[in-house]
């Protein structure tokens, strides 16, 4: 039996209200097969080395400790016998059974991501929560080339494709580090380099969008409409260059938008969390989030969110999951940022450094109020603006 | 009742001697408005987030933990309840109490920041302990400036002026951190080099002074003079970019002044404080300071000394407050530090790692000894030699 | 009496196989004087900052923890009675004892390195255990080249010297972090760019290699063996720049091997262990070694191990000791080792995130499994293979 568990597994009774998980992904609609579901417990893209298993990481036994216990079999079961267990019920008693555990009452769901996975409304439902969308900036204009004819048609598109989704979407996200790296030069690139760079990009065939003018450009565009840009920092997949997203490399940026009354948020952050928790508080219109790094560290997790609360002002700091493909991620990051959360808030209280009053109050801020503050969830609701778009 | 804290508050009986705070700044000699005490909770030079208030962070809620109980009212007492009591009281009595609580016995307090401060002297006088002056070099080269009437002047004077310096002050500081970045030319620029870049700059009206040539050239004069030269490093206002303080950008400064005799003493390095533990480790001239660090991460400091702890050298780490404006951050300070250390090296004591006579000589040596023999303070006291200058 | 160590001190009954130490060096045939075996405390070539001693490190106390004891001394007994009973033993009764100690029955042994030090075979014995060579690349070359009469006959020497190599060692080892820093070319050299770079520096004489062509050319002369190559990254002793350490740095090399089947080792990897462990979570063929690192950290090793074991899979983390010049480092680094394994899976099975087999399985593969399959020594051992060359 866990001790560092309110309540003894998911299901949890700590207090906290409804979670907003201000960045997470669809997942799959349909039963993967072993070595597709073992594949999203990691940010490899590539095969197990020889000898070994994506199981074997603190994802994996994360999984096997969070999960089997929900579908009805003992914690810490093989992977096997999981896997069968999930076949048995289906893909969609499954997804019903883990995200109806993790007590999320909000996604803000990315959008971006290729693959036959669930909308913002349809992984919300199966949660019994609200669904939202965060629309992919990289995505959004790889689709805008495809139906553009040339250059200039392309640029009007996208700049109406940012302002519509703005009216939609509550957010916006970039993933520059993997395009580009963050260290881009801070200035909105001038329309005449947009536009012989969308020409060159065009006439290429518009493949995957590394140009680091459009990659500005983009940017911008989404800054310009006000909503919040999630920005992608910290470690992923192999892709991206790891000392090439240190959030620290944005310094520049986040000068150049401190007076657009835009806020940032950036991403996951690890291993550049205390960078990333300093940017927080020294710019009013810097965020941290603790998404996909709790995932992935299982037990650290609370040394984690111990670190990121070492500078990060308590307004700033953000819970999500960014589960990606399979709920039983959903399952971990709130399962690990419930328990986590309760170690270290329990052991500032326990020696005195804060009180019970205050920890409570910063556990609701981290979990909900500071999201639905940042994406205007309370305003959009009473609104009957901004929802999920899709299914 | 806490129970990390020898003796349950401050007033301590932790069996430290009197702690040598070998950085730190004045204090207000008034009362501050409500906006200026939160402001000197963060090193953000900017309004808080819409929605968040500077108390709500680890700086935030470690003053309410320790001062409120100082002033006789309840340990996290609210804000507002804790400022009317502070103004009942005033500003000389506030600070009597505060710093009468720190059991600091001296103070090396930076003399170059603006405002209605306390002097060494002053503040150590509350605080009952002895006051010693830093010369910030920045400062002194732009008030020299502003009294030159011309480039030529000015380099002589200068160079008198750190001179003099050097007779009455303990130590000289570097903010090269905030106004260029560490990654500096590691060789003592050519006097013709420094000639040029004076003349350009006195040209210019002598404004904040920025210039890579006169900044190294303010380094490598105080490295002349034998005295201990400060070196801000990590994390500080906006101003500073966090990836260019990292100190192991100065390794080849640090190869440079190797043979000079002059020690450099690396300030607050946090996150990069494994980096500077590292060159304290290898480098004899290489020292680390806690100050700032500390402060800022509350119930973390533990955790965060015992990364310093790693590498640094027991004899080359030097605890600090980097406390300014408000005595309250000589009392969070001084804390964090003593409670921070008792627990680290409490658990090591217990586990066997550590001797108990070890971790006691090991405790004194970070809280005064290593500071004393650095910044030779006994023979000071001794000869009657420098002593804090003004008030 | 320590409380987290299992069995009270070296001689554990911890159930661990026999380690496998993946990476060491040989130890002083002769008894060192006082500041020799201080000197090899730390990894500073330069002596002590006055008023203190290398006995005042991790390093330092952690000897005095766990040596004493096996020379019939208490624990935490002062340097200079430990100095005076290893004289009484002799350096051979001395290496027996200490090494009978660590419970290695494996060594492989880096045999680049200068001084009076035991080979791997000699190693071993002391030890109980079987040796193996690991052959620094810079040392071969240098060596090479000093029986080479031009350039052309050193380069074709020096490949059939690394084919020869390949034949015996179980694995290559580069120190280009020390000779030119990890930010290297990702490409082989062109045969003709080896041959200049070859030509100027047999013309210089053959000085201390840090040609980045050379250097590059060493490493796919090792690649292509497919041996394992061991990379030194993270902090060494000071001729190295820390930041051009970064394991980070070597991402783009990383990528350019990933098809070539040769597995890659990256050593040490402090502070920059959290982008170790995620270069070996995203690449099949990168591994992460905690050897060095936790000798020097003392009682925060089970801290730093559990951070290695964030992203680390726990099939590509593999202890070492990094022992050099003392036998001490070699019970330093294994009782560290083990005491800090058991304080990271014991709390993490107590809190019920890993079970218990998990737990011991785990330990099982860093301590000796996955260097057995990474460096095939069940085979080699089987085929009468590669073993350890010269004493």
């Amino acid at each position: 039996m866990p001790t560092d568990v309110p309540g003894g597994g998911p299901g949890f009774d700590d207090g906290l209200p409804p979670l907003v998980d201000h960045h997470c992904h669809g997942v799959l609609r349909h039963e993967p097969d072993p070595g597709t579901f073992a594949g999203y417990l990691t940010e490899s893209d590539r095969p197990p080395a020889a000898g070994t298993t994506f199981f074997d990481t603190q994802a994996g036994f994360a999984v096997r400790r969070w999960c089997p216990p929900l579908l009805g079999l003992p914690a810490h079961c093989p992977p096997d016998r999981y896997l069968a267990r999930r076949r048995e019920l289906g893909p969609d008693e499954t997804r019903r059974r883990l995200l109806g555990a993790t007590g999320i009452g909000a996604y803000l769901l990315d959008t971006g991501l290729p693959g036959d996975l669930t909308g913002p409304t349809e992984t919300a439902e199966a949660g019994g929560g609200s669904g939202f969308e965060v629309v992919r900036l990289e995505t959004l204009a790889e689709r805008t080339a495809a139906r553009a004819h040339d250059a200039e048609e392309f640029t009007d598109a996208l700049a109406r494709a940012v302002q519509d989704a703005a009216g939609t979407a509550v957010a916006f996200k970039t993933v520059a580090a993997y395009r580009h790296g963050l260290a881009l030069d801070p200035a909105p690139p001038a329309p005449d380099a947009v536009r012989t760079a969308a020409r060159s990009w065009i006439a290429a065939g518009a493949p995957r969008l590394t140009d680091p003018v459009l990659l500005r450009h983009l940017v911008w565009l989404a800054v310009a409409t006000g909503r919040p840009l999630q920005l992608h920092t910290g470690f992923g997949d192999p892709d991206l260059r790891l000392d090439h997203a240190d959030p620290a490399l944005l310094t520049d940026l986040v000068r150049a938008t401190a007076d657009t009354g835009t806020d940032l948020v950036l991403l996951h952050c690890y291993p550049y969390h205390r960078q990333a928790a300093y940017l927080a508080s020294v710019f009013p219109h810097i965020y941290a989030d603790i998404g996909l790094t709790l995932t992935h560290t299982g037990p650290r997790a609370a040394a984690v969110l111990a670190e990121f609360l070492e500078l990060a002002p308590f307004g700033k700091l953000l819970f999500s999951t960014d589960a990606y493909g399979l709920p039983e991620l959903y399952v971990v990051g709130s399962a690990l940022f419930r328990t986590g959360l309760a170690a270290v808030l329990g052991a500032w209280t326990a020696s005195g450094a804060w009180s019970e009053t205050d920890a409570r109050r910063v556990g609701a801020m981290i979990a909900a109020d500071n999201a639905r503050r940042v994406y205007g969830l309370a305003e959009t609701a009473r609104a009957g603006g901004p929802a999920a778009a899709g299914p």
